[in-house]
This record gives C-alpha cells, structure tokens and sequence, in this order.
C-alpha cells in the first residue's frame, strides 16, 4: 500500500500508472542519461572537443544496474555521482574527464525533472480536455432533466443537470488556459554548475546548445533556488484536484439522495444488495484531500536556503512525483466515474 | 497570542497591523453596507425602483452594532440576514422589502472579500516593489564584498555578497508579474442569488451596474463554487511567504559563522552580551513555514460541494484573512530585517 | 476575520471567548509577572536574599503597559528582556540585579505557556463530560427511535438513535481518560537558564522551591527542545476536534435526508424558508478541517534544533493558542448544537 | 520516485525496505486470506459448521492472482468482494456461502491493518532501543569532549558533547514507553459487521473465537468509524519522525561550523573535495518535514462520517503506510547517520 500508484489492485482505484511510468526509476535513469550526454553534445560544439560524439555516444549506451546507484546515492545524497564514475569507467581516461565536467549534480536531477513535467503537463493537459468533452456529452445527454440543487448541503430547489454540470466545468477554461501558459514556461534547462555561477567563458552559448539538445529552453541562468517554476506546476496540480474532488463530492450527495437524482454502475454493496457506493466519487474526495495535505509539504520544500539546499530538494522528491500521480489519478477517474453514470437527473 | 496580527507586543515581530486592519469587523461592516447599498443603487438604474437612493442612503448611514450581529451569526452562520433585518427596521415596509432582494448572503460575503482583497494586493505589489528596491540597495551597497556561498548548508565556495542578493532577488521579477495579472482578475462581483441563476430579466444590466457602482467587474455569473480566484489569491500569498522565508533562512545561516558574514541591529541576548540572536530572520522563517500550513487547509477550502457549501466556505473565512496577515507580515519584516543590516560579507 | 476566536459577531459561531481569554495580552502579562515573582521567593529562600519578597512583591504589582513590550518583542524575539529592564527600574540597584538572574526567556513564557495549558485542559475536561452527559440524554430521549444508519455515504439499513449516538460517544471514555493523564503530566515547570544548565549549586532545591510557588511540579530538567508534553497536548486538541467534527458530518448527513431524520432550531434560510441550514454542524466540520491542518504545522513546531530554537518556538506560538481555541470552540458548539435539536429519528 | 520506500536507488537514503515490506501486496494478501480463515474457524467453533477446518485451509491455501482483485479493487472500493468470490469458487455451494458470511470488507481490512501494524510497532520498538544504546556510546565515547552549545541558530556557550547527546536523548524514555502501552492496545481485533451491530446471537464468544485465532484482543464492538487507535499509532510515528529529524537539525548545524565540530564518512562533494555534506542527517530533516505534512492528512482521515465512511478510510489507506515508512526511514538512518560520524566536538 506504500505504493498506491503502481500498487497491483488499489492502483484500479486510486493510481495512475501511465503517471506513475513517467516517475519510474527505468525512465528516471533514461532521462539521466540523456542529459549527460547533451551536456558532452554542447561542449564538443562550443569547446571544441574532439571526442565528444563518441563520449555523448557511450553514455547513451551506458548500460547501469539500478542497483549499482544505491550506495552512491545513500553517501552522496544523489544518484550522480556515481552514475558519474560507472560512466567513466568505459572511457579512455582523456575522454573520461569531460563526463559531467561543469555540471553540478543538481543540474542534472533538476532538468530531468524538467522533462518529466513537461510530459506530465502534456498528458494532463490532453486528459482534462477529454474530461471536459465528456462532461460536455453528460450535460447534451441529461441537461434538460430536473434535479434539486444542494446548498449548505441541504436539497434547496429545483434546477436541471445543465446547471450541475455547468458548475463542474466551470473551472476548466481558466485551468485549461494556466495548463497552457505553464506549458510554454516549464520547459526550461537547469544549469548551474556548482554555485550556480555558470563558470564558462561561453556560458550563453553552451546553455543555450545544452538546451537545445534536449528539446528546452535556456533561461540565461540557474534556478536552484528560485523554484517558481515547480511551485506553479505543484499549484495548478492542487488546483486540477480540487476540480475533480468536488465533481466527487456532488455524485456522493446526489447519490444520497437515491435513485431520482443519480444511478451508476459499479459499487455494488455485497452485503447489502439494494445498495450502490458510489466507490468512484469517494475516491475522487479522498484524492483531494491527499492533494492538500501534499500542498503544504509541497511548498515547504520550495524554500532552498543557500545556494543549494538538500534538505529542501528531498522533501520535493518526496512530495512531488506524488502530487502528480494523485492528480493524475483524480482526472483518470473522474473520467470513468461519468462514464459509469447511467442517469441523472428526472425526466 | 490568538491574535498574534494585532496582539499588542507580540504583532510587532510576527503581525502586520495594516494588513489586518483590512480585516478588521468595522471595516468589514462597512464593505458589508456598502455592497447591499449599491445593490439597491443597481436596482433602481434597472427595475426603477422610486425609493431606490433613499434605500441606498439609508443602508450606507446605518449604525450597526457589532454585537448585534451575533446572535444572527450563531444561528444564520452568516451575518447577512440579521443585518438585512436591522436594515429594513429604519425604513417603510414597501422600501424595507427591496433590500437584499435577489441577493443570496454569499453574494454579499464574497463581494466584501474581493473588495478586501483587491485592498491585500495592492498593498502587498506596493510592498514588494520596494522589498526589492531595499534588495538593490543592498546589493549596491556591500554587492562587491566577498562572502560565503553555502550549498546544502555547508560553506561551499566565496562568492560576492551580489550573488547572494541576487538568488534573493531573482523570484521577484515574475512573482510582481503574476500579482499585477493577478489585480486585473480578482476585482469581480459576486451574484448568483440562492442558487446561482441570476433570477432576473435584465441580469446583465443589472450585474453591470452593480459592480460599477462597487468599482469591480461583473464576471456575468457567480462563483459560489468554482473559487478559482481566491485559490490563486492563496497560492500566490504561499509563493510570497516562501520568498521572504527563504531570506530569512540565508541570513540565520550567515549569522552563525559570524562577523565576517552579517553583522545586524537587535536580537542582542540579555544573557550572553557576545551573541546577536538573528530574531527577525527566525521570525521570516517561522512564518514561511505557517503559511505552508494553511495552505493545505486553503486548498480544503477551495472545494466547495453543491450549489454553495457552508463548511468549505467557513473554512476559507478561518485560513485566508490569516494567509494574508503571514503574507503581509513576512514582507513587512523583511524590509526591517535588511534595516538592520550593519554589514554583509568582507571587504 | 483575523481572529475568529473574539471576532464581535463571527466568534458566536466559530470561536471560544472563555478559551480565548487564557490567551489573552492581559492574562499573558499576570502570568510573566507571577513567575518573575515565583523566581524571587524560590531565590529567597534558597540563596537567601533578603529583598526577594520585596522584590516578588513589586514584581507582582508591577503596572507595565503592554505597549512598552512592543518594541523590545520586535528586537528581542520575546518580551522577557524588556519587561525584565521595566521592573529592575522600579529597584534599587542592588535589588534589581536579582531580577530574573539565573533565568532564560524561553524559561519564563515556557512555564507561563504551562500554566495556560494546564487552564485549557481543565476546561476542555469539564466540557467533554458535560458533552458526554448532553451526548447520554439525548440518547435517553430519543434512543428508541429509528433511523437510517448510513455506510459509505449512503442510506444502508435501519437503525436505533440509540446506535447512532453510541457512535459518537464511543471515543469519549479513553478521551477523557487520556485528558486525565495528561493533566497529571502537563503542569511541568521550565527552567534551564541560557543553556539549559540549570547553572545553580542546589539546582534541585530551587527548582523545587520555584515549581512549588506555581504550583507545578518540576521535572528535574530543562525541556527547551524536548517538546513531548507540548506535543501531546496537540496531539490531544487533534483528537478532540475529530470528535467533535464527527457529529457535524452526521448531522449534516441526516439533515440532507429531512425531517424524518432530524429537525433543529436555527439556521433558516432567509431566501427559502423551506429550508433549515445545519449551520452549527457545518461549523464543527470547518473546525476540525482548520484543526487537521495546524495539526501538521503544530507537529512542524515540535522539532527544536540546537539547544533553543528560535523559529520553531515562534511557530508554536503562531499555532498552539489557535489549536486551543479552534478544539475548545467545537466542544462548545457541539453542545449547542445538540441543544438546537429538536427531534431525531422517527418514531 | 513515487515510491521511495522501494526505490532500486533513493530507497537506499529515504526508503526503508523492511518497513514497506509489511504493506507489501503479498504480505497484504496472506493477511487478508489468514483473516478469512480465521473467521471460518471461530464459525466453526461457535456455530457448529461442519465443514469450517476444510474451507479455512482451502482458503489458506488460495493462490489469488493480485492482477485479479484490480478489477473488482476499482468498481468495490475493496478487494473483499473479489476475494470472496474468488474464494468461494474452489468450494461446495453449501461451503462457499459460509465464507466470509457475517463480516463486511471494513472488518477485513481494518483487522489487517492491525496485523501489519502490530509489526510496524514491534520493528520501531527494537530500531528506538537500539538506537537510543547507539547515542549511549556515541556519548560514552566523545561525551567529555567540549562543543559549542548553538541556541537560536548561533553559537551560544561551550558546552559537552554528553549535554548535546543527552538532548537528542531526552525524548526517548517516554517515547518508548508510550510505545510499549500501544503496543498493548493496538493489537485489537475489527468485528462489526455491515452497521457494526455484530448480528449474531453468540457475538461475544464468536469475537473471541476470531480476536484469538489471529492472536489479537477482541475490544468487544467494533471501531469502524472510532479510529482513536490509528490516531494514536499516527501520532507517535509523528513525535519518531521529529526526534530523528531534531538530530539530523544539530548535525547540520555541527557541519556548518566546521572539523571542531563534526566530522563523518560519506557525503563527498564531487565537485568540492574539501566539502562534505551531510547528505543523511539533511534527509532525516526532509523526512521529519514530510511527516509533518502526513500528520495533517493522517488527522483528516480521522474523522469518519456515518456508520462506517469510504473516503476517509481511502485517505487513511493512501497516508498510513507512508507515515509508517517516513517514521521508520528515520529512525534507520539516524543509526547510519550516528556510525558515520568520526568525531564529535574537542578534545
């Protein structure tokens, strides 16, 4: 249960594994590699060196045991260094001092976490407008039907399912827009280097040729510090599952209130069979209030002290691929929960 | 110490006494009185009502007694109808009936909120501007002195006091960006009526003129429950708190390697004369860290069941005044604590 | 709205004046004062300085204007040394120097922090068994009647009120308990002086005399860092909240599902008097919300680095009195909450 | 990176395999079939079944596919009913109804979580004492020598390295002894049933019979919504993770100050040979934070509406784990951080 994402029966529920891949040590390593090997593409361009291809080449190729990373990472507190040493074993020893050379290991960790955001704003972005087409079809489907409206939890008057729905969706456009605007900010390279100081006389141009090489933009410095880019992705993940956690909230209400307001497949009670749970719903509340609960750990770890700070960049690995998932998860169900809704409202 | 933003000793460390007074139930009352005025005002342009600015005058002269409210409150859990209640007692009963008419008590609450909002970032972008001006100050002032980077809280490298006021500096640009984007979003009016459907032939004109009359904008529905606004309100006053925290944490870890690094006014310890506790430092830290904590409970709050929810809502009126006081109070004493600054790094 | 807790008409629903007031400036400062004065007497008797009763004497009765303690908390981080320079002025020189001597400020406002806790359990105990008792006669009344129990959310099978009420009931027993236990060990003195030395020949002696004149016991150490007794009172309020919050969510529930279920007094809705808002059981739910999440910065408070932490200790001060009031003001409303009802179950 | 309890590389820093090995799918699926088996043996033993021995070793026996239960996991909310059915297909008509007959899947479920925490207190309680005999040596060899006292961040007196490992000892007594009484309580069979009424006329010795064959205590009813024993277990996780985290805040804070202070194996900057980090004592920090913010959502998940709730018991299922390897990461690698260090303070 430590796993929920992946985990092989709750994860139907609560996970999200296509999320969860993108988090996946495989993957993780892939993306490590890949930057690594950027890096060496950037310096043969500007500085010159000859075998960078080949060096590029050979870390690609780099076949590490996971396993073999552990205890590097438990001394070093990242998984760099010794990935760093595994992968100048295989050099030639001129060749082998380039690997890394002018990168600090948070350059690395950071713009692999980069390129995980980037496909995790992707994926929810294309999820979201799936939701909101399918809430769109619910609202053609039943919209015209009557159905009491709740306020203060109480039944208050009669309104139609076009109104509920209409509620649901009311959020999307504007989380939609933020989605897209964060999309063109995300994306962004982080090099540093030890202090963040850039040491190279063509800092400019080795930035923006490492950037490119990975599909991201320069921005002209470090970030090791400034974390606004991860808060605002963390942010608008808490936003997406508030979205979905209230959609949760009001099947939950309306199944209450029996068959005149909702009926749905699925959570059928074993001991009592007259019974439906509205399972889905409540998984989509639950997942809600883990994203809050996340929220604060979340933006604690965006204060680094210093120039680079640990401790605050482990609790964000603690806190953020789970944020994701349980995002993730909230727009993945929240889809199979309408699609399980069979009525709503009266005719 | 419940009140730490307006306790009489313990608000000068960690309160923001002009933040709170935004807050504060007599200027709340008076935003109150104001909305159901300019309602009235609106109701006249629209319905022509005769009596309509009589009404208006009326409400807006109106000496409430706060105490009055509460037993409303307690059993209303909204002042709204009290008040409408005492409102209507000092006018015939054909003008009394207009008051409040077609307004939901939420339209009224929320509208105030917005209206102190619009008040909490003006004074929070004033604020900012010149966090970092005093920031540039500094940086001109002692920028080409030498001091010690730390990376992962041990000294790392030296580096020039500018660096260090740089890495402090550099969320500002954006985070000044997104509050002024922000202040063109937050001024809207909040109308629904009970369930959000604008009963009325002439909405439109009728939402016009009653933001106009209150200097907002008429989104053109309500917003009882998709509380996008306030969230990004909360998560932008979080992102500030980080901002100023994180100042806080740099300058405590440059105090304990002593003069070299900082020397400052106060904190001096009754009983140990060698030692300056670093006190306005800790204090950006300690409240760094609580606004991290509500913003967990933020988010809980922005997830609002139904048509309009009672616990959500209450919940936003525990959190939110008291993120804007932390926000606030953190900018307040950062300035102060980079006052105090006698000197920062070596020459 | 900053301070719910003695906000003028938002207090009668969501905040505790009787619980607040322990925390109040005015109580603050007679608590600073009559340990100062304690200090003394134990002096007295175990150094035998002559003037200590005149000194305690003039100590207790002592006008300090709580504006004074302003200027020296924003410098000092606490308002010891400031009110500690007040009360030396109205001495002899000889005298004065005795003030205090031998304490640290985080010995004083710890222990008055102590004598506050040991007031806020001692209510809080009072009030459960009287919420027990209201919890018993209801169950008396209305305990033969039947009525829905609810799973998952929803209607499941029939049940006695009587069953219902054992549910709440049912964590009060080792609740009160625990309260118990704990009153046995929260009334702790504090003192350690500057470094937690308790630098004194016959420390044991005058720790002993010091407790006993406060009528506390004295653990034989300092716990400037060491904040289990602080922990277990929050962990307790934590706990109490949950209860409390418990029986609005079930009130909420029945009263969706109407009058068959449950019919109170309060809450009538001024646009549709069909309905009646459970507003007292929708406070105890934000109550226990706004709880959960200081649960987590109270927790955050705990750690205290080094051998006084400064920013740790100011977020407890940020968040225990507000723990305090937000338990204390569910237990109340609770009670008034059960009051308003006026049937439940049917007959 | 989501699940770092079990990650090939970073579990080795913040992960601790034996911990999460208890909420492991398998040792969950044991449970569940052991849990089974045992009711259908106190069924047998009560109820006079004949049959009951064969179908508890059937059951026992029972190779469940984990991939199985996802379907029934996401449209249930539980992996009961599908286990049930799965069950029961191996057996007889008249034998497959007798299984599982009288229980609900929160019984099920909850008992395991009992069973797997009786185990997690087990393990912490041998890691605490264990731990506590660590610091005993660490003190017994460096105790006399001389080491700066820090007090609010700065450095404040000379003191013993016996005083600073006293601090971090100060807590555990009670701790562990807290500890053992939960122990005592924890082990406590879930029995109620669908609305906790334990239909059946021999309830009493049929609770006996089941509490005795899984070696728990039958509390007499059920706790299906009474969570007052996870509260507990979370709680103490809650102070584990601020002890560890507090010892991890001083070694930072030793580290900074340089070789008089501190110095350790481990942690060798790659790019700054002079530098070590304190990689270990920075992570157990991060874990004290990430338990803070579970401490919210743990405290959330409390609270359970009705007569037996699904979201919170979700919420309860995606924090409790977690909390129980956050607390256990940091009490293992407190030991390692402590076996690190090379020297403590002056001789």
């Amino acid at each position: 249960m430590i796993n929920i994402a992946t985990h092989p029966w709750i994860s139907g529920l609560l996970g999200d594994e296509e999320m969860a891949s993108i988090f996946e040590p495989e993957a993780e390593l892939k993306r490590l590699l890949r930057i690594e090997a950027a890096w060496m593409r950037a310096l043969g361009e500007i500085d010159g060196i000859d075998a960078s291809d080949h060096i590029a080449a050979s870390i690609e190729a780099a076949q590490i045991d996971p396993q073999a990373l552990k205890a590097g990472m438990t001394e070093d507190g990242v998984p760099i260094p010794i990935l760093v040493r595994l992968l100048r074993k295989h050099l030639r020893p001129d060749q082998a001092t380039h690997v890394h050379q002018g990168l600090t290991s948070q350059d690395v960790v950071d713009t692999s976490l980069i390129l995980a955001l980037v496909q995790v704003l992707s994926l929810l972005k294309e999820r979201l407008g799936l939701l909101d087409q399918h809430l769109a079809e619910k609202q053609r489907a039943f919209g015209n039907r009557s159905i009491t409206a709740f306020t203060r939890m109480q039944p208050a008057m009669e309104t139609t399912v076009h109104e509920v729905i209409d509620r649901w969706r009311q959020p999307f456009a504007e989380l939609i827009e933020d989605l897209s605007d964060l999309q063109n900010k995300v994306g962004v390279l982080q090099w540093g280097g030890p202090i963040g100081a850039r040491a190279h006389v063509q800092a400019d141009a080795l930035g923006a040729s490492f950037a490119q090489h990975l599909g991201l933009k320069d921005p002209g410095r470090d970030w090791h510090t400034d974390r606004t880019v991860i808060v605002k992705v963390t942010q608008l993940l808490c936003r997406i599952a508030t979205v979905t956690g209230k959609i949760g909230d009001d099947i939950v209400l309306f199944a209450i209130t029996g068959s005149d307001h909702i009926t749905f497949e699925g959570g059928q009670s074993s001991a009592m069979p007259h019974k439906n749970n509205p399972v889905k719903a409540e998984a989509l509340v639950a997942l809600a209030d883990f994203a809050a609960g996340l929220a604060a750990t979340a933006l604690r770890s965006a204060r680094h002290e210093g120039f680079r700070s640990g401790r605050a960049w482990m609790l964000e690995w603690l806190t953020l691929p789970q944020l994701c998932v349980t995002a993730g998860a909230g727009v993945r169900l929240a889809k199979h929960t309408l699609h399980d809704i069979t009525s709503i409202g009266l005719e």
